[in-house]
Parts: structure tokens; C-alpha cells; sequence
């Protein structure tokens, strides 16, 4: 099922002739227009043209509950993050070379999330390029090379995060002073990913090769979702520190509140980080994204080194964030993460228990792992995972599947989700695994 | 003048006790929250809080003519664009794995300015993540490393991008498999360039490295803006080509019709890319860039290479996308970048041919170059460029400094710049060089 770019849930092109007229002509044009690498969800692709809330609609009106995207975090087409963008758009749009007051309150209330040791913010337009930034840093500061990641690693796609970015697959090589270590997982103790960290460290020393840094999606997300125990992170990072190396936390699916625990993911482990990148939910869907940084250890790079991102930091996007975080207080999205999330964990481990297909449930806050095996032998089983995707689709229920083996389910649904939309999804997905 | 960053008519921190008292804590409070890498623009900064048209405004709400910024391409907060940007805010803003017609509508738009054998586009969010994916199509095709560039190019910031900018200055180090040649310049006949790019070729291959890749901006704006003789790029793509690399067209500058004579840079040349990576002005400000292809060249690459970026191509961005290649239309911004661009050349050379101080003046359309020398020698002097830099800002006519040794004005305003613009900067330099 999965094509040779391993993408999860990719509609895949040889069967196009399978969709009705006027979809198929869409798809066909875009692969004419955007060429190859561009691919769909679903084996039978949504055509969206409206959102609002955690509703997108398609061309024929009907609604859709978004379970999947994190991006339009505090809900599709908020009101007050839309105002926020015409304002700014009608009003002055530039760059970070003039003096502007807009983009320091932002940078003073983003940093005031943060533990104090991390005061310094750069921004950037996306996940990507913060993380490019973050290793820059890393590499700069420490003079070494060397990075440490998990398995199924996902950073980014500019050439250097794709070296750190296993998930990409086969064809995509890891770079040579990468090095890769198994994601958290079931038998893990507090110390376990710290002691594979130590080995990986010290082989890469044994290759003449010095670390930079240990990088990690605090939520462990393309590895399937890994948020147990809690706090196994900080004594990866005094491995990391006591090797001359930097801890990068890669906040762009945990961040802003996602877990329900904190606003960021690291702060569940009690670790604190030298950098940490953020990204996605960060202006609700305008490109903004960023580095948090421990100030000593910009010094020098930025004294030495010009970075300049034409967008990154632009008034239009950093208006849009602010309205974000404002979204994020006023409504308690985070407390609303962990609420509900746990509402959702609840139901999907009732779902669970009778149904021998299903091996593992883990979530944290509004993110969650639905792991689909083989009854006979308990193996990953990607086929069945990716027909539930569809089947809820079907439904008019979106969500995604992740992990090695594409084989979890992978539920993310915007902030503002609720009980009733809960009751949804688990209808849907009930009803789905009645007829698969 | 120049900093450790070797950043042209940035900021001095050691001179910010100079400011006014509530300039000095703006520029403070920046350097305290966003970090040293952060520069600002002038001696004394400029604290801007609305933009409409060519004009930007101060907090005190006075007027400065913006002869510099070629990102609001069709002026500051263009109403059009503005509008297209809050309408689709409030409709849909998501990624490209749903089918959606605006993106195919405003690719097949885009793409019907190019030459017919560029047939695809792939979108990203900035420049830098533009050329760096231009830079991983070019060695995946290839199977090739080497990349070919001028002597002071800038292609971009992220750590690929970085490896091929020379004028990020000597912290930067360029990759190992990177060669460089001489820019255009005085002297140069048609196949000058194309006979130090086979050169540099050749050492390429004799240290055992192959070709990838020639890229660079076709007005060569780092390098000091280089345009004529318009044709000299068509031999260097040839001679590429019969290296087995590809010619990679930089249009982040020259593209969307700043030239006046072509909506790209390489049209004036004769040449046709394999691939052209466009940015700043494509989104008025918005941050959206992307890659046009020869379908041939993606084809491998996507088929095996997933590649998603998030925000690339997403609906706010492309709607304002839309909205730029409209105005462009309707405003006959191309044709006014030609006339007023070619009266500002006139009036720049007339302010010149008295002026001793004055070496050289370049432009095409509207981007100009004016070359500040010693008068004894001839030697370039950045000094002097930089005091007209900043006595323009005093009299409210923003513009910056270029080329290798920050000597020459780079005047490159958005382009529905006027001849009373013109006159209005005319009036600022004279004035300016009067009194220095």
C-alpha cells in the first residue's frame, strides 16, 4: 500500500480512473500542473473549499470533522485570527530591518511560555527552515557534526532536516554523521532511550565524529507517538550536555498546547532544551515558525553570521500568531487539550478492548495512537490501519495513520475539538471496524 | 563599516547610545528578545508603522519614498491584494493534500509566463527553500554534487543555500563542492562568462567532482547588478548542459517583471532554465516562492521523493499570489518598470556624468545600481556609498548599498514607482552629494 515515496495514506495515481468525473479531472490536472511529487490523502481525495471551526466542507456542502489537522490549530477561519490578518495585510506587511514594536510583544509573550533559560527567539516561515537554522546553530556553536536521532525521525525537508528525516524514506539517505537510535517504546524505562543515546554517542566518537546535537520531536510523533513515560527526555539531555552536545527540542507538532500538559512538549519530561523549533499551529495556517534559543549560545553566531529570512517574522504572520496565543488563553485550548484528550484516550481504549485488531492506544492530550495489528501474530498491520483512514473518510471523518509501518491511527484534530465531536469520531470509527 | 556579518548599511549596536531615547529602547528591547543575529537597516534606524503604495510612514506619520523594497512588488498593501487575502482567510486556508482548483488555476497562470518547456511548479514558502529544493532536484537528477556560482552570489539561508552564498561573508564557509567564477562585468563580451564557467568546470572534474548545478540570479544582485550584455547567460546554459549539470535560474530578484523587459530574468538572455526558483515579490509580501521545472527533470525525483511542505502553496498565499499576477496585468507594472526604470537610468547618469565620485550606473527596469569609487583612483568605496545611503534615509528616500564591496546604491523600489518618484530621489541625491 505504501508507494515509493513511503507515504501513508497517499492516493495513489494508477487509480485515478476509479474516481468520479469530475474529481478525476481535478487530480489529473494537478499532476500535469504540479508534477509527481505532489500527492493526495486518501484513496478517494477530499475536495475541500471551505473550513470554519473543526468543520472543513467540500464542493458539494458537506461537512467534514476535521480529526486531523493541527495546523489550523485554534479551529478553521477563526474569527479573531482572520481579523487580525486583514488588519495587518491593509495596514504594513515588511520585514525585521525596520524598528517595529509588533514582532518584540509577540517575541516577549512567546518567550514568557518558555523556562527563563530560553530567551532569545528567531523566526522563520516554517518547521523546515527552523529546524536548518537550529542545526546551523548547533553545528556553528559546538564545531561538531554529529546528530542523533530516532528511527523514524521526521525534521523537514531542506536538504539538511532531510538528513535527519528517516520517515522520508529509502531514497532520501541520512546524512554520514547521522546517527539513529530506537524510539521510546513499550518496555522502556525512565533511562532507556538515554542509555541507546550513550551507545550511539560513543560509536559516533569511535567514527571520529563529535556531536552537535540530539533532536527529537518531544511527542516522537512519526514514530508512531511515543509521550510515556514521561520524563525519560532529561536524562537524554544530560547525555547529549555532558557529550558537548546540544538537547534541540523539535516542538512543531507538540508546541502551543497540543498535549494538554504544558505548551510545550519538553516541559512533560522536565528537560529543558538548548533550542527549540516550532512551526505548525504557530499562526493557525499563515507560514511563521521559529527558534527559541538559550541566549549564550546565539552570541557568537550571531555576531558572526547574517540571517535573514525575507517573511520569517513578517507583520501580516506575526499578527496572525498573536492572535493565536490570544486564542489559546481566552478560550483555555490547553486546558480544553487535556479535557478533552482525555475524554478521547477514555473512549478509544473502550473501542480497544473488544476489538483484537487494535494492539496499543496511546495519546496525550489531543493526539493519539490507534496501533493496528494482525490478530494471529500481533505484527504492525499498515493495510488495516489505512483501511480504517478511508473508511472514516467515507464518513466524513478525517484523520491520518503514522508510525513505521503507517499501521497507527493518527487522530490530531484542531484545539477547539469537544466531547460530541469525540462521540463522532468514535461513531464513525465503530461503525468502520464493523465492516472491515 | 562593514560587520563580522559583513552585512551592507546595517546597524551598529556599539553607536545605539547615538539613538533618541525611544528608538534606543526599541532597539534594545530587540537585541535583548530577538538575539545579535537580528540587523537593522541605517545608522539611524527607521521605525515604520504603515506602508501604502511607495510610501512607508513613521510612528510620528511621516512619509518616506520606498525606492528600496522589491517584496511589496505592487506597492505597500496593494487594496487588491489585501482583499484577496482577507477574503480567502475567511473561506479556507490548508495544505495541498486536498484537491483544490486555486492552486491549479494560479499554476497554470504562473506557468503560462514561462517558456513552454517548463511545464511544472512546486511550491515552497521562501526563496532559501526554493533554491535548496532546486539544489536537491538538480543532485538527485544528476547523481552529481558539484555546484557553479558568481564570486559574491547570495542564493539563500538555509544550510544548502548558505554553502553557495558567498556574500553571507567569511564565517559562511562555501561547500566543498562548490566552484566559483567572476561575476559579469566591465570588459565582458558575450561568451566571457560562459568561458569561465567551462573553466571552472574543467578544476571541478579534475579534483574528481561533477556538475549538478550553475545557478545564479540573472541580474547578479549581490555581485552589483550585472545585466548587460543581456545574452551572455544563453552560452553559459549551454555549456552547462554539455557538462551534464543544469542551469538553475535565480529569478528571486529579477522575477515578475522587474526587468520591464521580460516577466523573467532569463527571457532577456535567451536562455532557458532547466529550473527557476522564484520568491520575494511573487505573494506582495506573503510568504510563498516555489520552483518551475522542466516536467522531465521532476519526474524521477517525484516519483520517489516525497516531498510536502506544509505551508507551501497554501490558500491565503496563493489567493495573494492570484492577486499580484493580477494587479501586474491591470496596472501594466511590466511596461511601467520598463519606461520609469529607463528614466531613472537617464537621471541617474545625468546626476553622474558631473560627479567624479560616481564610476558606473547600472539598471534595468527598476533596479539600479550607482557605483561610488575613490575620485584619485578608482577604487571602490563603500564608505561613500554608505553616507548617501544614509543621507537619503534623513531625507526620507529609502534605498541600500550592494556588490562585493557594498559600493554601489541599490535602488530598487516596488514597481508602480512613478517619474515624480524618480525626480523625488533624483532631487534627495543631489542634494545628498552636495552636502558630502
Amino acid at each position: 500500500m505504501r508507494d515509493t515515496a513511503t507515504m501513508v495514506n497517499g492516493f495513489d495515481m494508477s487509480s485515478v480512473d476509479a474516481l468520479d468525473p469530475e474529481l478525476r479531472t481535478i487530480v489529473e490536472r494537478r499532476a500535469s500542473l504540479l508534477g509527481p511529487a505532489y500527492k493526495l490523502f486518501y484513496r478517494n481525495p477530499v475536495r475541500i473549499v471551505r473550513g470554519e471551526g473543526v468543520h472543513l466542507y467540500d464542493a458539494d456542502g458537506q461537512a467534514y470533522l476535521d480529526a486531523y489537522n493541527n495546523v489550523p490549530s485554534v479551529g478553521h477561519c477563526h474569527p479573531r485570527v482572520v481579523e487580525a490578518i486583514a488588519r495587518q495585510a491593509a495596514t504594513l506587511n515588511t520585514h525585521t530591518r525596520y524598528a517595529s514594536e509588533l514582532i518584540l510583544d509577540y517575541a516577549e509573550r512567546l518567550l514568557g511560555t518558555y523556562p527563563a533559560s530560553i530567551g532569545n527567539v528567531m523566526f522563520t516561515c516554517t518547521g523546515s527552515e527552523a529546524v536548518d537554522l537550529a542545526l546551523r546553530i548547533a553545528r556553528f556553536c559546538t564545531g561538531a557534526d554529529g546528530v542523533v536521532i530516532t528511527a523514524n525521525a521526521y525534521h523537514g525537508v531542506t536538504a539538511a532536516a532531510a538528513e535527519i528525516s528517516p520517515s522520508l524514506g529509502p531514497a532520501v539517505p541520512l546524512g554520514r554523521a547521522v546517527w539513529t537510535v530506537a524510539a521510546p517504546g513499550p518496555g522502556d524505562t525512565h533511562d532507556s532511550l538515554a542509555a541507546r543515546v550513550r551507545t550511539a554517542i560513543a560509536d559516533m566518537n569511535r567514527h571520529g565524529v563529535r556531536l552537535a546535537a540530539f533532536i527529537a520531536d518531544t511527542l516522537f510523533s512519526s514514530d508512531g507517538i511515543r509521550p510515556e513515560p514521561a520524563g525519560f527526555l532529561r536524562p537524554v539531555a544530560d547525555a547529549v550536555r555532558a557529550a558537548g552536545g546540544l538537547f534541540i527540542a523539535d516542538e512543531v507538532q507538540p508546541g502551543f498546547g497540543r498535549t494538554g500538559e504544558a505548551m510545550w512538549g519538553f516541559q512533560r519530561h522536565g528537560a529543558e532544551p538548548d533550542l527549540a523549533v516550532m512551526g505548525k499551529p504557530m499562526g493557525n495556517g499563515m507560514p511563521i515558525a521559529g527558534v527559541a534559543a538559550r541566549p549564550e549560545i546565539l552570541q557568537e553566531f550571531g555576531n558572526k553570521i547574517r540571517y535573514f529570512n525575507t517573511f520569517g517574522g513578517n507583520s501580516v504572520c506575526v499578527a496572525a500568531a498573536a492572535a493565536v496565543l490570544d486564542v489559546i488563553e481566552t478560550e483555555g485550548l490547553r486546558e480544553n487539550a487535556r479535557v478533552v484528550g482525555g475524554y478521547l484516550r477514555d473512549v478509544l481504549e473502550g473501542i480497544a478492548k473488544d476489538e483484537p485488531r487494535i494492539g496499543a492506544v496511546r495519546a496525550c492530550g489531543l493526539y493519539a495512537a490507534v496501533d493496528f495489528v494482525r490478530p494471529g501474530d500481533g505484527e504492525p498491520d499498515g493495510d488495516a490501519a489505512l483501511r480504517v483512514v478511508n473508511g472514516l473518510r467515507e464518513r466524513r471523518v478525517l484523520i491520518s495513520a503514522t508510525g513505521p509501518d503507517g499501521s497507527s491511527l493518527k487522530i490530531r484534530p484542531p484545539l477547539p475539538f469537544s466531547r460530541p465531536d469525540v462521540d463522532q469520531l468514535a461513531d464513525a470509527l465503530t461503525a468502520t471496524l464493523r465492516t472491515r
